[in-house]
C-alpha cells in the first residue's frame, strides 16, 4: 500500500479496508482527507517523519503545544522533537477525537478473553510499516480519529460509539514529508466502532 | 547512580539533586516511596521493565487498563504490553499528578526563547540511563508526579502550580524488577514547580 511517489494525489477516496492498516506517503503543502465512510468507523492513525522514523507524531508533544486534549482548528500536531506534522483544517464531524488511549493489541483482545488471535492496530501498525520496508521497535501512541471516549470531571473515562455520520471527515494541511499510517480499528467486543459492533472500510484522499 | 543490587532498601530517603536524573533499581516486592521534600517540585518519572528496556511504563496503557485519566488507589501503572509495574497504594497529597504532557526537552526552552542550554528532563532521562548502561533511542511519556495541568470541560490545559506541601509522598507497590528514572524537573520558567520558579531536590526511598 506504500506509494512511491511522495506528491502522488488521488482522484478518488483511497478505501481503508475494514480491519485493516495501510502506509503512505503525504508531502509538505498537500492536504489530506480522512474519511468516516460508513459513519462509526474508528481510525488509529500515526504519522512519521519521512526522513526519520524516530520522529513520529506525538499525542503528548501535541497536547503541550496547543494546551488543549485536542488542537483546535487550525492548530497542529506536532512530532516528539515539535516539528509540525499536519494542521487541522476542517473537521466535519462533530469534532470527537482521542488522543489518551493506546491502540488495540493482541493483548487487548486476549485481556477481553478473546481465544485465539484478533486482528489489532497495533499489529496494523507494524505491517503497514513492513510494506513500506520502514521497522519501528516500540509503538507510539495513536491518534485516535472519531473515537468517542468522554472524561467525566473526577477522571473517569467512558468508551462509547462515535457520534460521526457517514461521510464525516477531517482534513489537515500536511506540514513535512510524512509517512501515514492508518488502520481501520478491528474492535468488535466493545463498542468502540458504533453500537452494532461492526468494524467497516474507511478512506483517504491526498488533494494538492 | 544505578544501584548494583536489585533488592537494595534505603534507610533513609536518597536525595534526587535538583535539576538532575537519577537512575535506580527496584525489586518485584519492594514499595517505592517518592517524596516532594520541600511541597512544590514536580518529578518527571519512568519505570523500564529491567529485563527489557522497550517494555516502558506507558501512559496510553495505564490509561486505558484503569479507564481514568490518572489510577486510583489500589491501581497499576503498567508497561506498553499491559505489564503490571507499579501500584499506587498510597497519596498524602491531593493526587493532582499529570499523565498527559510530554517531558520538558531542550526544545522546550528553545521554544520559551530561553537562550543557549538549559537542563531538561529528556536530557536527565538519557543520561540516567547513560548512567544505568542503558539506551533508549526515544523518549517515553512521562510520568509527572505532582504536576498540576487541570483540563476545564472543553478541554483546554492549564499550567497551575503544585497543590502539594512538604513532604508529600506517594507510594507505590513494585510489581516487576524495574529500572527507575526520576528527573527533579528543572523548569524555571513557568510556574511548574511553584509559583516561585525554584526547582529544588526531592527523595525517594526503596523499602521492603
Amino acid at each position: 500500500m506504500i506509494a512511491t511517489q511522495s506528491h502522488q494525489t488521488d482522484a478518488q477516496p483511497v478505501i481503508i479496508p475494514a480491519r485493516q492498516g495501510v502506509a503512505f506517503r503525504v508531502a509538505a503543502g498537500q492536504k489530506l482527507k480522512i474519511i468516516n465512510t460508513h459513519g462509526s468507523q474508528v481510525l488509529d492513525t500515526w504519522a512519521f517523519n519521512a526522513e526519520n522514523m524516530l520522529d513520529y507524531m506525538s499525542m503528548e508533544h501535541t497536547r503541550a503545544i496547543n494546551n488543549r486534549l485536542f488542537p483546535a482548528i487550525g492548530q497542529r500536531f506536532v512530532s516528539c522533537d515539535f516539528l509540525p506534522m499536519l494542521t487541522v483544517l476542517e473537521d466535519s464531524s462533530p469534532g470527537v477525537h482521542d488522543t489518551l488511549m493506546c491502540c488495540c493489541s493482541l493483548k487487548s483482545y486476549q485481556r477481553l478473553n478473546y481465544p485465539g488471535y484478533h486482528d489489532n492496530c497495533r499489529d496494523n501498525l507494524h505491517a503497514a510499516l513492513a510494506s513500506a520496508d520502514r521497522k519501528l521497535p516500540f509503538t507510539p501512541g495513536p491518534l485516535n480519529l472519531f473515537m468517542n471516549f468522554p472524561i467525566s470531571n473526577n477522571g473517569d473515562i467512558s468508551r462509547d460509539p462515535p457520534v460521526t455520520k457517514p461521510g464525516d471527515y477531517i482534513l489537515f494541511g500536511v506540514e513535512m514529508d510524512l509517512l501515514m499510517v492508518i488502520s481501520a480499528c478491528p474492535q468488535d467486543i466493545q463498542p468502540v466502532n458504533g453500537a452494532g459492533r461492526q468494524p467497516t472500510d474507511a478512506a483517504y484522499q491526498r488533494l494538492n
